[in-house]
């Protein structure tokens, strides 16, 4: 099939190293020069795998495709829509997988009539600008957000190594997904901690505790579950940094608007949500964050 | 006159440089057995200024003086009182000059009759164990806790560049001064940010008014005046770090609880006081800080 993918980041290169190798034609699609000229030349490699090379392109330059998995972070999404929107040739199903919500909103105002969104469940980091490690497989869980969408597509991408299934009821894993986000990520990037160092220290765990109840209640999950689910996740993930932890080490713009900002935004009663939002913020600034805009 | 100062951190050595200085009979005590070595041998001295030789001992062999300063941390606090509660031959002044407030209502459970407390408005920094910095002249404003205290005795040691005077209303004055500790030390703790700084990143300046209004308006003060209180005191002292930052770099106990906790405690309508208490004591086990108790 083939099959575009926007955005180069851990999750984009997993996307297309597993949909390449799995004999489909893709052509992945980056905002910087660097890395262009770096994927031309190495492909995309996974530690202790094989290496693949499709083909790259700038993502301005968009060309049609039967699928269009867009793997960009939320701070850089918008250009993005726009392009799909200006894009009348546009006729494939698009794909959006993003950490956190605020974006589906966005996504409704689309034109475009096959749109799905999706949650990657696997655990994987970049370790180079065409490199990537796999630490733990999952699956990518798929629904579609408008009444054309069919199963049938994601049946033809979906293999045994790499499974992409279609869920009726995405929304609720979404909402799981938002309150593990943001509870360990703003946790583990004040502090500058690793996942699992949530649970070491009493008062942080106390607090991650207090964030859980509050987002929990709000989109009327069940607090227990999900407090274990934040430690199951925390104790899986261990040794691993958060995707908010590495922006603020880069000096990238954090995705907390659409973590404990939009949870902040919608709801009166997350007090600590809101708070947390402020305090990353200010840590983004301390680091000196450029945001795009 | 015979005077003894309790705690050699720098408002402790100041006070006991100035009034030594100043022909008064000064004895030192402090807890840590390298200190009372090198003051023993040290002397004090001032940065660009002279060295005096004060008598130094244990806090725990406490002798009879005419006034006696009380001047170690809030968190160190507990087992002075209960030195002085023990020592039924204590009969001179007791002045108290701490950070933030809550040993107020332990003061007033002493037995002792003539308990005063006080404001160290100097700006003055510990660069040794026997040697202190001073940045900045203030004064020392003091009242008296209950009905034996009388003003005589802080004009015999008060000196024209070392003034202490005694303020009928200084509740309004700790209340200020806790106000702006409960804003600038928190914030340059969790970030490592020196005082002026807090001024500096704009996000950080939004969470210092919110905190300056919250305390504010719990304690009956003028907000806009204490923000510019605030403000004030970020400036003159911007290249400045507060004692909490020093507290958690050196893995030391903070006075938060004093600060922000105390805040939290009394008042409902303080919640990011609250919150900045949780964090603060988190910041202090991440920064592996062990408890005095």
């Amino acid at each position: 099939m083939n099959i575009g993918v926007i955005g180069m980041g851990a999750v984009g290169m997993l996307v297309a190293h597993q949909l390449e190798s799995n004999g489909h034609h893709v052509t992945c699609y980056v905002r910087r020069e660097e890395q262009l000229k770096q994927l031309k030349q190495s492909g995309i490699s996974l530690v202790d795998g094989q290496t693949v090379y499709p083909e790259v392109l700038y993502t301005k330059q968009i060309n049609t495709h039967e699928l269009l998995v867009v793997c960009t972070k939320q701070t850089q999404l918008d250009p993005v829509l726009q392009l799909i929107d200006t894009n009348a040739h546009l006729h494939g199903s698009i794909l959006f997988l993003q950490n956190g919500m605020g974006h589906i909103q966005k996504l409704e105002k689309l034109k475009h009539n096959s749109i799905y969104v999706g949650v990657c469940e696997h655990g994987v980091n970049k370790t180079t600008d065409y490199q990537i490690k796999l630490n733990g497989l999952g699956q990518i869980k798929v629904t579609g957000l408008n009444s054309c969408a069919s199963d049938s597509l994601y049946n033809q991408v979906s293999a045994s190594k790499f499974p992409i299934t279609v869920h009726e009821h995405l929304i609720k894993v979404l909402n799981e997904k938002l309150v593990v986000n943001s509870v360990i990520n703003p946790l583990t990037g004040l502090y500058e901690i690793r996942n699992g160092e949530v649970l070491k220290y009493s008062s942080i765990e106390q607090l991650a505790k207090q964030l859980t109840r509050e987002a929990s209640e709000s989109l009327q999950l069940e607090v227990e579950k999900m407090w274990e689910l934040v430690r199951n996740i925390c104790n899986k993930t261990s040794e691993n940094k958060s995707s908010m932890l590495i922006d603020l080490e880069n000096g990238r713009e954090t995705e907390i608007d659409y973590m404990n900002g939009y949870l902040a935004d919608r709801y009166q009663s997350v007090p600590t949500h809101l708070l947390m939002t402020q305090l990353i913020k200010a840590k983004e600034e301390v680091k000196g964050v450029k945001k795009w805009t």
